[in-house]
């Protein structure tokens, strides 16, 4: 940590604040420069941080040195956590394509569109049975119900389950169908059911909230792995900007910078990243020739019907279109779909 | 609803549009410009916006006319809500002033604290016994251990307790404890929380999500008032832009929007709004002199030594100063302190 | 336009409205609602939208029918504008490939990096002569003389030259030189300058404001068509968000919006967009992949040596590489380079 | 400027990084931890921050200690600086109310407006004879005719003139006319601009740029300061945030922000600030109780006839009351109207 002192500060202020953190056991170093005193503390820089520096008498600025997670940066790990789900995996050569309606809305309608997505390339199934709305007057989802036939349309076509967990009590009944356990992007910072989820050893498929930075989104893959789930996959989905044209501004240069800093898997969904559907396949396309370990999206037989998000979900043939396309782009890139 | 068409759509698919739209039971009215056709559907609002319109061949926007929420609104309730908490209220002539540390650290330094802020003009005291803490490592609170506490500086002080829930797990033993109910920034959107404590009668301070909408927020105000629970108050607390100066960038203007749509009472935090203990009292000031109902500030004896927001934490003399010009200001906008 | 009312509003107010859109020859029909009553105002929408009908007393809200641009449209011009440049064109099947330094510092330096740049595979060298700097005390550009020796590499290589203009007094001097005018960032509602190059009839490369939505940007080069001057290409550069790891957020969902609003070529330059040399490539790589007609870099031999945005800057062996990698990927989407 | 070196960063690299700095006089101290090395860059932090750091092998990060701004800053100069215009002050202990239309529309409405808001208590009349306007097909402004009409309103009224200044080319006349020259926000960074009016002697109301930080403000008043003209006043006008209920996010914090880091005045625009007529008054109290130095509003004496801006306008009459509340506020703040 640098502290950084105001230009007038005296000498009785710089004790003060070298004495405080000589108390917490940390190295110090006042350095007197002609304009500025800067003092460097070195030790436990998880403690410094909890120290309220910037309250004391006479300090400018406090400047971190170190980042502030651990378990999910490269430093900690050197290569790529490849997660193994049922027979698939995530963060290896494959790309993972997870596929599926926005919400399970029936089972017949569910095991017909899974059928569907398998047909042209998907290897995960998607479907929320929770449902996060911002009304209270919208569709809230079918809950175990849904579940259920999510756990159907994987005994049919082999593919593990993604859905949504929302609430810590539901924990339990998710863990029992899905492979993958989604946090969507109003919870990734709702700390109880991160560490909820890391206390189970489901892979968690962690959405990125829409005004999270990238290092806050670090720090919530932290919090799962700190509680022994190491099974986390980052979902860049776009975030909250100026911008109205599209629903989010997809940020695909979080993909780079998240293989970069960190070990876990990056899947992008452009269907919420952009929330249009013709603006779909050249943003999936982006995200594989960035780096993406795979894909998110919406796939609905009748997008009109759809109870949710029908703006943005692609009927099925033009998925298989895309996918043709993602698999040219993924050969350039050394992977294969 | 006023559905816009491309510039050449069909007679089939304004056909089928209107079709859709009166299966529904929407009424519908087609107006032909020459440059573009436009399709009023008017009906149940919330039935139609439901609907993935959007997706449907030749439409090119969907404009919401009606709004979204109902009872949080003015339309439903001319007058000013006014809270009553203990022997206190929120929302009527007198200004409610809520001090206390961020986080309840221990019995001794809270009833230090709870006495200062009353003997300064305090009329609530807030305190955190579960903490939100983006890093998995920092101080996680005390727990109902710190809403005993919290409950004992009431019975001393005859002020009422604000403190978070994070958790809806602890619904029962926060409300056994709590006066007011603190939904934090990051759960604004969880909708799971938001119905529990809807289901619940105690008063619930609502802290703007760091990226929500004036809208959303007041539609998650209506998903608490939906579950029956029509003790909501407002908390702006600034929202995430691109100023790395302040911590948020507090957004006062939301106070008199929020006044104006909803009848419900708006309370301001400028500690965290702004994040910098010296112009915390400069933003209380404006935020009564544009017409909030209350003011939250963090207090604590010692910033130096708190467990979380020293930085913004002002001490118990500067509080005093803070609310002796507070009083002033509020007499010119017709309020008492 | 559509103007909704307020629930209340009086005949005569409805009259009062309806009688000053008349005044302005603007066809009206009134639609009354169970909850609203709805003024649809059909004529000359640029009329129409400057009259501050929000003002007129019972008017709740204004909402624009069609958009405000028209030049620039893809309902103006069906096919793709190819915009010739020398021998070079943008906007055609084969990508543009612009490189340089940020700044043009010597003679020498630029013609070295001039014969790199070229020899891998660019077709444009781009470099600034006259600098827009936050600091008045950093390097400002050689001014003419930069313009001199772009002008020599030019004739050297071939290769058209992009240079920024920043002033309109320099228009003259910066037409005698340059091939592409570069419009900046900053100055993209720089609504003078954009009048100044509309009269002329050298290529604009307009740069995306960092708060720029995309229908502003589609005006500002609305702006410069409306001049005459229809040789424009728009250029994504990155959008200023809370995101702090980078310097900007490139938004590459402007890149499908831009060719799907517009008959207009789109560039997209990482470097600013990221700000960090490591991620250029990757994104340089997504832009082409989800459509972009050409990439702008900055590429420096000694980027420690740079007098500005070394940081981001690549050195010509990694630029030589990264082109390799745009060449597959141009492949699959149908393009060359 | 102190420098992070990465965990594995070479002896070698480490001697480069040095040799680099001592090469351009700067005193260095290199301190290693445990985890990093550090690097301490001391001499004048302008040289220093010019070196491109971060591209050489073996930085993480570099991060300033010193604050880019020097003549603006308080440590330059301790005490308010007070600036006279004619026969007003801006930054004394009198506030300043600058009112007026949007655009000067005519020779009539313009003294018309004049005398009513000098009735009502302005000191300043404000009113664009150029106008930036976000479309090419909108009113532009009258051009020195609007400069001369706003002449005759100061040599009735005694108010002296706010006025807009848009292209380097328009200095001379406006100087001519105006007594103080408003940049507009988005012009906040056209350098050209800012160097020209640096040269003049006339004040300069600086407006906040849409997307600029309080740092980059600070940095273009500098600019200014930097050509010889001191008479710089700021002004807050909101900035874009993804809040669409207002026309932008009016950041108060700013105003206490600024008089902390600078002896300028700051002066709030409420109107542009929110854009919505009957949030003007509220955030004009708000800005006075936060310390605002003056306030600038659009007045019309009929909203529904004005070029522009209508919907943000004041009537006479309301302006008049907000005048009253405002004394109020400012008695409370020791300042006067």
């Amino acid at each position: 940590m640098i502290i950084v002192l105001r230009p007038k500060t005296t000498a009785k202020q710089i004790e003060h604040i070298v004495k405080k953190l000589k108390e917490h056991g940390v190295a110090v170093h006042v350095s007197k420069g002609t304009e500025r005193t800067i003092i460097g503390a070195i030790g436990n820089e998880s403690v410094i941080s909890e120290l309220p520096l910037a309250a004391m008498p006479g300090v400018e600025k406090v400047m971190p040195i170190l980042k502030p997670y651990k378990l999910v940066s490269r430093e900690f790990r050197k290569e790529n956590s490849i997660i193994k789900v049922g027979k698939e995996t995530i963060g290896g050569k494959k790309i993972a394509i997870m596929a599926g309606p926005c919400a399970v809305e029936g089972r017949k309608r569910l095991l017909a569109v899974g059928d569907e997505v398998k047909k042209y390339g998907a290897n995960f199934i998607r479907g929320g049975a929770f449902k996060p709305r911002t009304s209270p007057y919208s569709f809230q989802g079918l809950g175990e119900e849904g579940l259920k036939y999510l756990a159907e349309c994987r005994e049919k076509t082999g593919m593990p389950v993604v859905t949504e967990l929302m609430d810590p009590r539901d924990t339990e009944v998710v863990v029992k169908y899905a492979d993958v356990i989604q946090i969507g992007a109003r919870n990734m910072q709702n700390f109880s059911l991160l560490k909820e989820v890391g206390l189970t050893r489901t892979t968690v498929l962690l959405k990125r909230g829409l005004s999270a930075t990238i290092k806050e989104f670090l720090m919530s893959a932290e919090y799962i792995m700190s509680q022994g789930n190491h099974n986390v996959v980052f979902c860049e989905r776009g975030i909250r900007t100026f911008e109205t044209y599209t629903r989010n501004t997809l940020d695909l240069s979080a993909v780079p910078i998240l293989k970069k800093e960190s070990h876990l898997p990056v899947v992008v969904d452009p269907s919420h990243g952009v929330g249009i559907r013709e603006f779909v396949a050249p943003m999936a396309m982006a995200a594989i020739a960035c780096g993406a370990d795979g894909i998110m999206v919406e796939v609905h037989q009748n997008p009109e019907e759809a109870f949710s998000d029908g703006d943005q979900s692609l009927k099925p043939n033009a998925f298989g279109q895309m996918i043709k396309d993602l698999k040219a782009i993924a050969k350039v890139v050394g992977r294969t779909l």
